[in-house]
């Protein structure tokens, strides 16, 4: 396993796909940024006299609905549904699910285009699914991530999308498979959207690999958390840790993927 | 007064308020991080749609009308009536107010639903009590904070709001009671949205903490201005001031906190 | 000509010209700063209520088609049409063009108002001189500077603006005359919007000596690429690049412009 996720994140370097991102106002940069680092090409496009174009000219398109309103909601739906159309990629990061109805009905209005892969904290995830009435604290997660896994294997059933559960843990489904990643550092929560980047680099590596979304998820994540993990240990608070983190993102070499990697696969 | 400045601080690292920010494009993602570094979650809404139901989930909301258009015009609109009508606290950040009369006719509809904290420099205080015809010059200040107490008092008395001036020295102004603050650093003007980051942090210790909006307003003040003071030592130029102050604002000691802090009383 | 380069650095120092910006959601907070740590005052504006009189406030106007939607290009097309209307400077920054008919249509709606100067990669340049259909890679550009020159002296000979190619060459191009500048390095494509960043400082610059936008382009570029240059340096990748390069903008010596200054004049 360790080989293949490696594998994928040289491969994302050498091709640099294309990554379209309808993305919030507030990471805009850093996803832009961290997309950049890891080897891939960012473009921010949402006007709908174009927004179908680059869904067709881009290896991928990751919708994240955390700063929506009605036109955005539109780019959206016309992004998703292009890319259902023509068999693009494409990734769901259902920023503040629960929170609003406003967000319930995109969030389920997108659904509809079965994304390619799902990526939610415990409570997007379960409001996504609906099996939590639990209230979503904004942005932040109150569940821990294992406890969202039924409500993901309920959606990927539903849907056919990969769910990653991001958290202490992150949980990856997919059928009968699962991926848990053990790394990652608390201090990564004090960083604004690095959910966000989390799910762009997902879009990234799954534009580059579409026919195996599990693995480049997986390969994703454990890029971004391992590169957390290592970055937080020079960085004196989320400051440097943001600073820190690129940088890392953008040397992190093959020992150190290794020898930080905390996977498990569970299978049935 | 400095314990329960200190004490305030504290209380939003425990309570992590949920704080509601409409503001603009251009600090955003400063803004949600200096929230997350202080202890506090930040959410990001504009949509129509849900941005009254923001306001009643967060403990407080904040408006900045930095890059303002119609459409979040009419969003603050409806989230500052929202605030007035079910009294939770809000705050307005008047942007560049002087500069254009689309910007002037926006802060004076905001007004009317009095705001729990106005927070500006002394240009856009002046603009906004219509006691300056001075031209703002963009969204800096050419005037001293001081110049503007005139202006902070006569806001405080038509609209009951608690108005801090910020500056080189901060001027907070309640009813005959006034704080000065001298903390902070002229680099911090050279890095831009800090006002901005004032505000948003305003809005969570007054979230936090509604019963006493003049000490929520000093606490914030003081917390900013004494991590950016501590921030700027360890600073290169404004870039590294950006990353470093994140750092402080997260682990600012209560040591540096009562050697730093350089306020004085003013009453009647 | 290093000297009238260096003059003008200190002179947007000294001025502190304000900056209208209508640009992208992605870069506004890096501009911001940049402009800031230039010793220029930014603001962004894009109201059509007030996007005309900021035009008129500032000295000059930057207009950045990357996050383009409807709303945004009649924002710039009022502002283009303003600034030339009323002979402010103004800079084209065409992020994109050439990847969908909506940013040519947009493009080629803006040219007709003659921008000052126009900044953008080898891609974007030969897109927007139609000189090649060649398809875009999104906002990087898959072209060599050089292989744009003739497309810029088009352009430059249609439109009357001053031509900036930028790359691992800057070249600037007006009338007969060229100005190629090797500085930079190759580490700053993987920060993002250091493209843009270059069109707003153009801004500043050319705001502060309108009579001369050909050094004013140089002088703009030559800051920036010496910045990044020396900033790179201290960087162990693509995020501290990005804040060191702020505290070099900041904090660039007389002594350290002119070491690292390779520029070369070519005429007729």
């Amino acid at each position: 396993m360790k080989e293949s996720l490696w594998e994928s994140i040289q491969f994302v370097k050498k091709n640099s796909p294309l990554v379209h991102n309808i993305t919030n106002y507030v990471v805009m940069n850093n996803t832009a940024n961290a997309l950049l680092a890891a080897g891939a090409s960012p473009i921010m496009a949402h006007a709908h006299p174009e927004v179908t174009d680059m869904v067709a000219i881009c290896s991928a398109t990751v919708i994240n609905i955390g700063t929506l309103d009605e036109y955005w909601v539109e780019s959206m739906v016309q992004a998703a549904a292009k890319a259902s159309q023509i068999n693009k990629p494409w990734v769901l990061d259902p920023v503040g699910v629960g929170a609003t109805n406003f967000r319930n009905a995109t969030a389920a209005q997108l659904l509809v285009f079965k994304p390619t892969v799902i990526r939610g904290n415990a409570s997007e995830i379960m409001a996504l699914a609906n099996v939590s009435l639990s209230k979503t604290k904004g942005v932040d997660s109150v569940h821990q991530s294992t406890e969202a896994i039924a409500a993901a294997q309920w959606l990927n059933q539903t849907t056919g999308s990969v769910v990653c559960v991001s958290g202490a843990v992150d949980v990856i489904v997919n059928d009968n498979s699962q991926i848990h990643l053990k790394n990652g550092h608390p201090l990564m929560q004090q960083v604004t959207g690095l959910g966000c980047t989390a799910s762009a680099l997902i879009g990234a590596f799954v534009g580059n690999n579409p026919s195996d979304p599990f693995i480049a998820t997986a390969a994703a994540m454990a890029l971004l958390s391992i590169a957390g993990e290592i970055a937080q240990r020079q960085s004196a608070g989320p400051g440097s840790l943001q600073v820190n983190l690129l940088d890392k993102l953008y040397n992190l070499t093959q020992e150190e993927f290794y020898h930080h990697l905390k996977l498990e696969e569970i299978n049935g």
